[in-house]
């Protein structure tokens, strides 16, 4: 397992609710993918919405997301944190 | 005080003890402008350190970035989590 964050792009106005909905699709779902979903942040104004993650690989996260219904604009592993 | 993610980038390579001290920059005169840095993530492939705080305004995170020898690429305002 290894850390990564992704974010989304295009959801300009991203309402708490939306977001809440949008999270909890992933959990729904993770297991399948062996991904935790840990937090996400968004950003209503320039419509981006980060996540991080612990998961097998970057495929599993996008895999998760786009069965979600919101595919990520771009996943890093981040090995490093403080 | 509103939740802030920001985004360093150029800093192929990043080692822990680099992201570490960096942090420990911010971290060392963020009273100044009232900023809370979280947390901080870095991708040494793509070059890229993610940082989540608290803060009054972007520009007190700007300027702490900046004083510490690392300014950020970009700071965005994330009112909604989840």
């Amino acid at each position: 397992m290894a850390k990564f964050m992704d974010v989304h792009q295009g959801m300009f106005g991203v309402t708490p609710e939306a977001l809440q909905a949008a999270h909890q699709a992933d959990l729904d779902i993770q297991a399948d993918e062996g991904v935790d979903f840990q937090h996400a942040w968004g950003d209503p104004v320039s419509g981006q919405v980060w996540c991080v993650s612990e998961a097998p690989s970057a495929d599993a996260i996008r895999r998760i997301h786009e069965r979600a219904g919101h595919p990520a604009t771009d996943v890093w592993e981040v090995p490093v944190e403080a």
